[in-house]
């Protein structure tokens, strides 16, 4: 299939192409060390192996996320028109205001684990006042009605991939160790929806859920809605490309979450990836490029129904199940406590012989 | 059934006695305030049930938890005698020392959330040098083998219960809002099955495991172990009372943290609990001291398979899932960020009406 290539995509295949794989060499080494610490060998179960995955892409045995930063990144949707949601779209701009005052849950969460919250502005319908807090980056106000047309256009979807690129490497050039992914933007479930459906093949119905608290009626009404949008898009099929799949049905805070998954990968990152809408994000950054796959922390499992077939074809298992489902970093944001955690423990440990304690009887 | 009440039982009672239940009014009030912060109703699941338990003990829907404490309480197994363990029963007192040293993962877990470690040695076998962190409680040089008879004689129950209390009620009035629980002790996952088996009715075949890693052959007769402790106490049946049962089949750390949990609710403080010996001294206390009960914060689930029953008899439900089998406190440390989380999250964020953000449509 021939790929139109515009500026911003030729930039973001080049960007791909230099992203490599975590050194998959270290989780040997990491395990070495993890079995001569003060405790029975694999007694730290879930959490040794989150260490060791940080040990691979930081390619060392004392791994240490002392950064940490949650990139929120903002956009509203087109598809609002169809009555998808319970909340009115103004309430994207409303909650960026929120968060940059420090008023929501993401900001009281990060708080709990010492992290500085950053917020996008990828594709905010309307203007929003300056704050040393907020970047504006935004691409378009807003993206069309995916239910009539595409959602983006490719150059659209490539830039705002980009600005999710260039927040991650600042953030790394900056010396933030560990990254969150977070989103605000009314409507992005069904987006998620849509795209996952489409990436996933999974049914349409097995992906619709409830977002920020839809009745059964709507519940169906959106689904129909996501129906539409992958059919009136012809983005299931054989023939459809990730990307071209990502801007047809995607949102462009969806399109930047790819890029901070790319961003991290390329600057050799973690990356905690959130919830339905950051998942979905993040799987269309691994069909895109293989190699960030690697680099994805998991967090939470959403309450959303659709998060289990992108864990699924993700092939991670989350960290957490508290049923929820507010978004904004919200589940990856307790999971960056975790792997904070499991890093100190890998290197601060003593070990058996440093302590002098002595080795089990058989 | 009569029971023989020595000086510190009768101590012991008294304080029973003023314990008062949690405020169960503070849920809705709670509820409420969750219900208008600037987030869908009901989507932060869980960490809204955790900020709802922690109001309901602090009375307030403004619930903080800034201060945090694990007392990590230590002690010898004479079960150890009849070879239960991977481990020699000297590794207790070494892993002491590492932990006040700060070699152990509770040392590094407890950095993760800004925890305070203190160590009681509430019947360590061996002399221990004086450490800063180090409280000398010392009952006994460590249990009898209850393979053969009771571990502690009731004084000695009673007075390690109370070693508990006052470890809980000093850290509470220096102002510890959050405490967890934390052992050390070669041979505890034998006592804690032993008592989880006569507690909970449970087969001891369900309650035995791995411990720091036994193969099947060993776990096997660690199994006839318990069977035997518990046949040569009496302690199943109709007339078996739980102080009883604690003494004849708990270690000197159970009963302390038995009192840690009491000593908590006596001061109405949050108490974070941990793994399987933890979680099998806790019921010990909730059935001493039933209002004890809601001041239980759970953490995770160990992969000792007794664990299970004890969250079932407590008619608790685990925060975390990671296979973790280590104790020390390593388990509830994780949850303790959550816990924080939580509250900051209920304290913390802005109401709609404070941030300007619309309400739903319906």
């Amino acid at each position: 299939m021939k790929e139109e290539t515009s500026g911003y995509e030729a930039q973001l295949r080049g960007i791909i192409a230099s992203v490599g794989p975590v050194d998959t060499s270290f989780e040997s080494v990491a395990q070495a060390r993890l079995d001569q610490l003060t405790k029975p060998v694999g007694s730290l179960g879930r959490l040794e192996e989150i260490a060791c995955r940080v040990a691979m892409i930081q390619r060392t045995d004392h791994p240490a996320v002392d950064q940490k930063v949650v990139l929120v990144m903002c956009a509203d949707h087109g598809v609002t028109a169809e009555d998808v949601s319970l909340f009115p779209a103004e309430v994207t701009a409303q909650m960026v205001v929120n968060v940059c005052a420090g008023g929501a849950a993401i900001n009281q969460l990060a708080d709990s684990v010492g992290a500085e919250v950053r917020v996008y502005d990828i594709g905010v319908a309307g203007d929003l006042a300056p704050h040393p807090r907020l970047c504006d980056c935004k691409v378009a106000a807003g993206t069309a009605n995916m239910a009539v047309g595409p959602a983006m256009s490719r150059e659209e979807c490539a830039q705002a991939v980009l600005c999710g690129i260039d927040a991650s490497r600042k953030a790394a050039q900056e010396g933030f160790s560990l990254i969150a992914t977070g989103e605000l933007g009314i409507g992005n479930t069904t987006a998620a929806a849509a795209l996952t459906a489409a990436l996933t093949r999974v049914a349409v119905s097995a992906v619709v859920g409830r977002g920020t608290g839809l009745n059964a009626e709507k519940v169906a009404h959106k689904a129909e809605v996501v129906r539409r949008a992958l059919e009136v898009n012809g983005a299931v099929g054989p023939g459809a490309d990730p990307f071209g799949t990502l801007s047809a049905l995607g949102g462009l805070e969806l399109a930047a979450l790819a890029g901070v998954v790319i961003g991290a990968a390329a600057t050799q990152t973690t990356v905690v990836v959130d919830g339905f809408i950051s998942g979905a994000a993040a799987l269309a950054a691994t069909m895109l490029c293989p190699a960030a796959r690697g680099y994805i922390m998991p967090s939470h499992l959403s309450a959303e129904p659709g998060h289990g077939a992108v864990y699924a074809a993700l092939k991670l298992e989350p960290i957490i199940e508290f049923e929820m489902r507010l978004g904004e970093g919200t589940g990856a944001t307790l999971a960056m406590g975790i792997v904070d955690a499991a890093c100190r423990m890998l290197s601060g440990m003593a070990t058996l012989a440093e302590a002098g304690v002595s080795q089990a009887k058989e």
